[in-house]
């Protein structure tokens, strides 16, 4: 079966995010004082082919640990659906 | 009122993610030879305060045109909720 997986990773929240700061000073500048807490991951789609869901989430799991985030400094949500 | 907003910024499906490639072959590499389709792009979180939930609306769309996508190559989506 084929699975959609889409993966958010993000700074970890005791961290500072200089990416986050500088999109807020900017939106600032332009006008949208009212903007706070911005902060910037990334955001990760893939396809995988697996025996069911449960499978597919292992697997997710794996990639997300090994490959995708670094867990000293960022965290990871997923969501796993049929294609 | 306060709103929360989670925006996905892509790379354009037309275009190439050499970032996505590399986690690709990354990913056939330690045995999960039935990834496809990687693609890599942003995930922000932002706080805002807003009239309404249409307000808000307004205000993160007009972000993202101006400060947190580059339509050439990349498109965007987002969810507001409450906070």
């Amino acid at each position: 079966m084929k699975f959609i997986a889409e993966i958010n990773v993000m700074p970890l929240k005791a961290l500072l995010d200089p990416q986050g700061k500088a999109v807020k000073l900017n939106m600032h500048n332009i006008g949208y004082k009212s903007v706070e807490n911005v902060r910037i991951g990334k955001h990760i789609t893939l396809e995988l082919e697996a025996k069911n869901k449960n499978d597919a989430n292992i697997k997710v799991e794996e990639t997300c640990k090994k490959i995708l985030s670094n867990p000293i400094i960022e965290s990871y949500e997923f969501v796993i659906f049929n294609k």
